[in-house]
């Protein structure tokens, strides 16, 4: 008799192909162009949820792009429920020319997969449809019950899930979590995260003259919306790191020293990540180590700025606009509306009359933090130690998974962070890539876990 | 008998006609797919001299485009050379989307022709073609010797006609030059302009990672390329207008009191200016008025940005690069060189170590003064007052004409600054456009200035 850790061994290869042809689908959620695509991935996943044997598939409809849902539920009351979340939409490619593939053409070099949201998120959300169904086909039941939610516009803002949660507490209704959408420290150390940022994005155009102006005839006569960007960047963050926000601080939970001397404690390959970045050298904050920096301290970071002439060669304008994108990392208690607030009155403060500022967006999501002693926590840490042969260490993460902070607010639901990422999957970025040995682990951990929590009783 | 005059009048539906099929060639120096039409745009403007009347009409090939060399040199020993210059390339007409009507697609509309390179400078250069053929049509000769150079650089720095000058110093030896690249006070008030700013151009690239990161995972930990860009800004050039660059004014000549009186009396429009660039207000250094800040004040303009996401919605990335284009306007007697110099030594220093830059370009014109008591200068006054009805003021002019600076410094020749643009037709900008009563009287002007530059013997 076959069991769910043998059929997922035997079926890597065809796992593998499945996670390929799911990659090949540009479901880049911020672009309009890709929304047939997005509604593609959707369809996709729902139908291998299908073949996985979940009941009750559905695509939802939303204003935006659609949400999955799908459940298995007869694992009998006395044993957990638990909510598996992930999302199937993908961060944009651009810029292309540095794919050493094509961003929607998955390529096999060295054990990884290359494409777009092969690491973030869809690989890593197909791994619990595989454990799923390696469940069903080997003892035709699960060990716990078992709901999914997964969205496709996680890298968007997720606002239509975030409308559905409370407006769906009982179809969602779960004993706890689960998460798949962060890295692991290393290939060899296992990693629980229990504490992610939270967000706060803005856009930022400035505009001074209404129309391109003749830097000879009009410069040192009128104001250059170029010049003024610089300014106010200057005047959002120190040259040192620190947030010049006034009040940015003031909600911010001071990590206790215990947590300071956990953080301190794993062995976190500096060297390596900052290799990896191909930066001249790390930097931050110079009274927080850098694993607090990137993962307990809240920063602030440009993402994009356009303004004036950036064709080839010169061209003497004094521009009208400039547009600027950004984001605040936030973490707990930093209330990202409250954030957003103090942001545009202290640009309403520092920016020239000389121009006009306007600030839009403002999306975002608090921090979080779990509990690490809950029997779900306990359930992920004895799966990775059997399937990775390493206890794991618990983290926490610099980046936002706006749905844990839902869960938790509106479901009242603690999320377990169960990553298969590695820190050099280069998520956002050209040449994504997943750790291949890790994904199929991940199927491994991820079936381990179900049956962890399945002992553990309610 | 028909006067050149009379002939410049009868003319004029011809004039404008020939001036658009001018305008309609996309000579845009600076951008390599429009190699061609600047080839054609001199061919063009080399058959319309020849039509004139000029001699050894000569399309000089280059390292880049190339230069137009005409003659007409039988006016005998005792009357004086007049170089007359112009350019027959054009800024890039981007951004396309805010024209009216096509940039290359002359069209008029009360009064203005609107295209790329209408005022700066195909209309103005091609003033002269026709006062020349108006005095040969007429007259069968000039009352002066004249030499024509038309290059087709101007926009892209003018390297071949700067390399050219000293190795031709023979065949472009003149007793003064003469160009029409610049604008009156305004439609009823001539001006005559003495002095130019120079411009030193710079590329600058700021590098951090070797490729964007993702702003959760490593944001607090590297710094950011486009976070540098903005505490860099800041610190080249303060809020009041004040360049902050050391030595970068240690070489300026201040303004003597009577200058200042006397830019101090001509009615300058400020409130109409402003309205036309519609920026909220002016701006600039506390201590010069906005005539001294705009012709006679050195200053510092960014003219470019491009770096991280642009693209629609948000992408929380860190990137890797940022690029930015800026120039700084000089006055007398600042050097370019010496200025690029002391630009790149203070990056150096203000740069942090978290990133590398790399700063490229340079390429510039000292400021140029040319003394209004000389002979041409009283030529073109007159020759104005009679077209107008109106005395023209001298003035000083913040934009740049190198070849100005080149031909003081290897032909030892002052240039007349005879300019026909007004200050409202967006060079460099969307819609430019020139005002075609300006275009027929800078005809009549040129050919007045001719006669009374004849009549002053050598």
């Amino acid at each position: 008799m076959t069991t769910p850790l043998n059929y997922a061994q035997e079926n890597q290869e065809k796992h593998l192909k499945q996670l390929k042809t799911f990659l090949q689908i540009p479901s880049v959620s911020t672009q309009p162009e890709h929304d047939a695509d997005v509604a593609a991935a959707a369809q996709w996943l729902a139908d291998s949820m299908q073949e996985a044997g979940l009941d009750n598939v559905q695509v939802i409809k939303t204003d935006g792009h659609p949400l999955i849902y799908a459940d298995w539920l007869h694992a009998g009351a006395d044993v957990p429920t638990v909510l598996i979340y992930g999302h199937y939409d993908v961060q944009p490619a651009e810029p292309f020319e540095l794919w050493q593939t094509p961003p929607f053409e998955p390529t096999v070099r060295d054990n990884y997969v290359y494409a777009r949201g092969s690491s973030d998120d869809k690989g890593q959300a197909f791994i619990h449809v595989k454990a799923v169904q390696a469940h069903l086909a080997a003892n035709g039941r699960l060990p716990v019950n078992v709901k999914f939610i997964m969205e496709g516009e996680e890298e968007s803002g997720g606002a239509n899930l975030h409308a559905f949660i409370p407006e769906n507490k009982e179809l969602l209704q779960a004993d706890v979590a689960l998460v798949s959408d962060t890295a692991m420290i290393s290939k060899d150390q296992p990693s629980i995260v229990y504490g992610l940022r939270g967000m706060c994005y803005l856009y930022m155009d400035i505009t001074g003259p209404t129309r391109d102006l003749h830097s000879g005839s009009f410069g040192g006569g009128i104001d250059n919306p170029l010049n003024v960007l610089g300014h106010i960047i200057a005047k959002l963050k120190d040259e040192n790191g620190r947030v010049l926000i006034p009040g940015f601080y003031d909600d911010v939970r001071d990590l206790s020293a215990a947590e300071r001397a956990m953080l301190a404690e794993y062995n976190f390959d500096e060297a390596g990540w900052l290799a990896e970045t191909g930066a001249p050298q790390a930097w931050g904050e110079p009274d927080y180590t850098l694993v607090e920096r990137l993962g307990a301290r809240p920063t602030l970071d440009v993402h994009g700025i356009i303004g004036g002439y950036t064709g080839p060669g010169g061209k003497t304008v004094l521009p009208s606009t400039v547009h600027c994108k950004l984001s605040m990392r936030l973490v707990p208690d930093q209330d990202p509306q409250k954030i957003a607030k103090a942001f545009k009155a202290y640009i309403q403060q520092i920016a020239p009359p000389t121009v006009t500022v306007e600030i839009t967006g403002g999306h975002g999501a608090p921090a979080t933090i779990t509990d690490f002693d809950i029997p779900a926590m306990k359930a992920a840490a004895t799966a990775y130690a059997e399937t990775f042969g390493t206890e794991p260490v618990f983290m926490r993460e610099g980046g936002s998974i706006p749905v844990v902070g839902q869960f938790q607010e509106h479901l009242g639901l603690e999320t377990v962070l169960m990553g298969f990422g590695l820190p050099d999957d280069k998520i956002h970025a050209p040449n994504e890539r997943f750790y291949l040995p890790n994904f199929f682990k991940g199927i491994e951990t991820s079936i381990r876990f179900l049956d962890e929590l399945g002992s553990s009783k309610k």
